[in-house]
């Protein structure tokens, strides 16, 4: 098997940890609306990686840390403490990224005014396919998980290519840099002009093979830690045989704790193509329902142009969607109606999808989702302003073979239009990049927020915070004034709240301000002069 | 007059310079479609900071350089020479803000789920109104100018507040900066609830008269220096009284080289309150006309909710437009129909619109442009799929009190629809924040490009150019792989051409990438490490 090739991870995900205790500010999702933002906090995490106490009224001191630790007892005086030295600065769970090609990294930023479909013929398939090449892969692939962990990630659900030995150099690439990770060799067996000659499995049976072979490599690497998984991954419903989709639902249905993932209802093109070669489904979503490829281990990305009997049946299933918006508003192909999702029912995270998404940040998909919510609203608002209705603007969509015109989140059939209502705030965005991420990638219980059982997988965030110089006299405006640490984002002057703090966080920072991410409790990303 | 209390400026915009050859790539705008990108540059400025030549066959060589300079004679063969030394890397021209509210920058990223005429009582006016106090401002303010020259902004036109002594400290901060300005005193003087009784000018005499004085102090510390001039800034038309918007037409009329500033149809709340408030205009863009306002020496920001009528109405006055994406999309105002203005004939620069903007990025600008082209083009598709012409929508707005529904850019009355056209490429995007600012601000035959005569208003961009390893073999693949550098954004593989650079540079960078900056030829801002 290809993937013997790749030698066992030296993996950071191995080294051993010690009880530590997490001292300072702390922020994370409660609820889709709140965020609990404790600034005297205390995080007890344990030599396994799990939070054993969460404590809310301690002095940010080292003597404080100590009488906690002494108070605990047990081992819990020896703890390694962690304090947050920053002025501004606090706890935050790591972040989830529910959809990245890792493959796709070197091209993030090219795109052109392109959209989905010739996207993929110009860009992207050239770029997967150079991934037969394992140093190229090497290169890319190890490139890209370091620049989504300094970014805070510390889960990703990745797409690599169709290549199984690319597939598992990902996986191990993941377990030496100790990030948490789903790795999908893509499944992809239509003949041209569904895929190209150049770059698609073989046929049916070479695709099935290869998808055990890679899901076996990625197994065989994780060797039980329960760190980096396989996840099924067909391209998408015009990239794959009937015959092959429902090959895939068979083998995700028999397999407890698989996951799966692909595209959906991304724009009018594909919607369009996929109606015209599935003739048979009610509608896209029911092309993954047929196969046996709908449930609650499934991720569907996008979810741009669905019908309310769309959301209806992802929300029966228990679908999870992974919202795209950098990418969705990149390409051009809609704002997607996460609110309309949401009161569905639906489970929803975030995802960059490097690299119709050009950043790996999931703090700038947080940005992305509120901003794609703003013109969700202003386009709702619009609807509202010309009289459509939802239901019959649903109804015509689509008599016209597709439903792009059915995104709007403000008409749900009972007359009661709020184009606000579309609006995302940045702790729901904050809520859709953790506890959302957690759940669609079925890990709700394990990470994505602070709590007793949870893994400490986490990141501690500093702001710029500025001196503050109340007794500046005219004398001293002489200069040029404060023109220093401009190397690190956000300034903080003092006057701002924690939430405040949040806020300028999520619209003005980058991994700067990510100055240490954990996963499981072991520190896999450490800035410079930061100790922890 | 309370500008004395602000000690001369030890200016930067005051060092004396050498003649310098800058040698390696370069890339500029030549038309808005356009950009110029030249691998083997190299362009000579003479000791006023002026374009003396530029050279398009030059190695990137300290010994190309000096047989370059040898052959030009006179005392050029002892200039200083300046050369790229990334492997990504070009020069490219400074980016010029034409809109930003340097009072309101401690506010950067507060902004909730606001819309305009409720960010402003919540949020903006507080924030203004502090900067009463001196030493604060001195804070605020140098901040703002280290922050904007750090991201490769060497021209911006200042908002500042009410305050005269603060207005011109603002100046003296930009002079001491090197940075090229023009500064405003806000001028509002409407009583409530037009203007909040605790920031406002007390009268139509007051505001005038404050105008006045923060004119005569940023011409005083400019000392014929021609870096930082005045502006005008009636705040908007709402804020001001009929008579002072009047009297402030009539100074410009009468000012040749002076500038103004305000705001125009930026949210539909907005239109329908000036269209109670100035009944007898034809629309809000007549309101300035009516005052004497319009011009060719006046930036309106925003314009995102314009009839063809009012551009129309720009196009034949010359009035510049500050186009905002970032803040139109923040503030949920909309997506400005930058297409149709620029087909109206009407010129168009960028500005960030610190704070409703929450960046004081122009290259985040520069994205938000191309992003806000996207949505725009999604609007206009589903106003062509639902079947609305762009004539009737204008006439309804109208007859609804607003025209937020005529801020499609497909429908231009010809039944010509393209949605598409209202995409913008990040080359014209690119456009927009040099050379489209440059001619907003009435600088175009001296900034924003690369031009013998002009002037070196400039920036060195460096991308994070990875070492090729063409030969990794299978057990140099057994670490972690390449994690180094993860503090330069934008990786490059080498297989991209310097087009693609460019691209990759606009979607992924930061100022980190902005390596030295200067203004009229003089060295405004530099990294450390490297050499200018």
């Amino acid at each position: 098997m290809p993937a013997t090739a790749v030698t066992p991870p030296e993996a950071a995900a191995a080294r051993p940890i010690s009880k530590a205790l997490y001292v300072g500010p702390f922020v994370h999702s409660v609820s889709l609306q709140d965020l609990d933002i404790c600034a005297t906090g205390a995080i007890g995490v344990d030599e396994n990686g799990i939070i054993a106490f969460v404590e809310r009224d301690v002095q940010n001191s080292d003597a404080a840390a100590a009488q906690l630790l002494g108070a605990k007892g047990g081992d819990w005086p020896g703890a390694r403490v962690v304090r947050i030295r920053h002025a501004a600065g606090f706890f935050f769970p790591g972040f989830i990224d529910t959809h990245i090609h890792a493959s796709q990294y070197p091209n993030a930023g090219l795109f052109g005014t392109s959209t989905l479909l010739d996207w993929l013929t110009t860009y992207t398939f050239p770029a997967e396919s150079s991934l037969s090449s394992l140093p190229l892969a090497h290169r890319v692939y190890s490139r890209c998980v370091a620049r989504t962990l300094s970014h805070g990630t510390t889960t990703a659900a990745y797409y690599a290519t169709i290549h199984v030995p690319a597939t598992a150099l990902l996986a191990r690439l993941c377990l030496a840099a100790g990030q948490r990770a789903f790795v999908g060799r893509v499944c992809m067996d239509a003949p041209a002009p569904r895929c190209p000659d150049w770059y698609r499995d073989a046929d049916s049976a070479a695709a099935l093979a290869a998808t055990h072979d890679a899901i076996a490599a990625v197994q065989a690497l994780d060797a039980g830690r329960g760190l980096v998984a396989p996840i099924l991954t067909p391209r998408f419903a015009p990239a794959c045989e009937r015959d092959t989709l429902a090959a895939l639902g068979q083998l995700l249905q028999r397999s407890p704790g698989l996951l799966a993932q692909t595209h959906v209802a991304e724009n009018a093109g594909e919607i369009a193509w996929v109606k015209e070669l599935f003739p048979e489904a009610a509608h896209y979503v029911d092309v993954y329902g047929r196969a046996g490829l709908l449930g609650p281990r499934t991720v569907l990305a996008h979810a741009v142009h669905v019908s309310a009997e769309e959301r209806a049946e992802l929300a029966r299933t228990g679908t999870k969607v992974a919202h795209c918006p950098a990418s969705n508003t990149a390409l051009g192909s809609g704002a997607a109606g996460v609110r309309r999702l949401l009161d569905a029912g639906v489970t929803v995270g975030l995802g960059t999808d490097v690299s119709a998404g050009a950043s790996v940040s999931v703090l700038e998909a947080v940005r992305h989702a509120v901003w794609a919510s703003r013109h969700r609203a202003i386009m709702d608002a619009e609807e509202v302003a010309s009289g459509a209705s939802g239901a019959s603007k649903e109804s015509s969509g689509k008599q016209n073979g597709h439903t792009e015109t059915d995104s709007s989140s403000c008409c749900n059939g009972n007359g009661n239009a709020d184009p606000d209502r579309a609006k995302l705030t940045h702790a729901e965005a904050l809520y859709l990049a953790t506890r959302g991420g957690a759940a669609v990638l079925s890990l709700a219980d394990k990470v994505g927020g602070f709590a007793v059982g949870m893994e400490w997988d986490a990141q501690m965030v500093g702001l710029n915070a500025l001196a503050s110089s109340p007794t500046t006299t005219e004398g001293e405006m002489g200069g040029v004034g404060d023109t220093g640490d401009l190397d690190i984002p956000v300034d903080v002057f003092g006057t701002e709240s924690l939430a405040d703090c949040v806020a300028k966080w999520v619209y003005g920072g980058d991994e700067r301000n990510t100055l240490a991410v954990w996963v499981r409790g072991r520190a896999v990303r450490v800035r410079q002069g930061v100790v922890v």
